[in-house]
């Protein structure tokens, strides 16, 4: 099977990013992360700031579903639902478009239908986790273990609320790699060479 | 981080065998499968057959914590616990002797506190396997996925009574691969590729 599109899911502090942008420049293909961002207040007029701080997680404990099944009261539709419909519809026209690495925004589930998308989940221990995290944003304090699993927490209950999938389960995937045993640059070799 | 042994854990039909057998050629490495039950055989007195048969299933609810925590009545040990120490001390023994490829039999779990072990675990969709099984085996019926499901249930099960550990998650391997997805031969490669 080749494939033209990788998605990207991972652990927060796993190294998703930097893995999926690696990939994209091995391979010379689009990375879409925070342009992606960019591309949905455009379509959706949010502003860019709300979106990147809402756009993956939800405290909502209710399922989009049964809101979907109540047709014609649409009004029903939160502002997170609205991200994620202007969010699909930007992700299903790039991956139209041309070859590309998408992180994150549920992409391997709003894709399922292709047949061209490598679905990977990058993660973790969380010492490599925290240590990454650290250097790359300076967090520090105690509770930095708790704020890695609560944020991880949020994004597998966002992802369960958009697509009644459990994210993370390897068995959703194509390919898993713990990043840290690994090794970022490995991660993305292993994927480059799997989309040659 | 260098490799010198692979540990395969895999869903019945997925070609997890296979697989492991195209890496340790590619390598030029030790392939433990069958021969393993050989060794295993040897060691504890046991017949081959039996051991083919019942060494990695069990219908054991308890746990071996639980009957190991009865210090001193080592009587309570079932046929089954015997077999899983004898195949701990042949798997802990093979990892130090050479590079090697090891299927099944908890391997990743026995050899967990080394440094130098890929824990790969390989699934794919039920298609896939149901296909792979009637080719291989000349398997018929009509409960085959239910068959196919049965026997990871008890592989399942084993992990999860000598181990404690649950058999499958992503988060507890190093690698996922889906084959039916990836191709086994472009499994291997990956594989290989990464204890280069």
């Amino acid at each position: 099977m080749s494939f033209r599109i990788v998605t990207i899911s991972r652990e927060f502090g796993s190294g998703g990013h930097r893995i999926g942008k690696m990939v994209a420049e091995k391979l010379g293909i689009q990375y879409y992360d925070n342009e992606l961002v960019t591309k949905i207040a455009e379509k959706s007029g949010f502003a860019q700031s709300f979106i990147q701080e809402h756009g993956e997680e939800t405290n909502a404990t209710n399922s989009l579903l049964f809101s979907l099944s109540n047709w014609g009261t649409y009004y029903n539709y939160t502002v997170s639902d609205q991200l994620y419909f202007a969010q699909r519809r930007v992700i299903e026209e790039l991956a139209n478009k041309a070859p590309c690495v998408i992180v994150g925004r549920c992409a391997d589930y709003i894709l399922r239908e292709r047949t061209d998308c490598l679905n990977v989940f990058i993660h973790a221990n969380m010492d490599f986790k925290r240590k990454r995290i650290i250097e790359l944003y300076g967090e520090k304090g105690t509770n930095l273990d708790k704020k890695i699993l609560e944020k991880d927490k949020r994004r597998k209950a966002y992802y369960k609320y958009y697509t009644n999938q459990s994210w993370g389960e390897a068995l959703n995937y194509h390919l898993c790699l713990d990043s840290g045993i690994i090794g970022l640059e490995k991660c993305a070799d292993v994927i480059a060479q799997l989309m040659g």
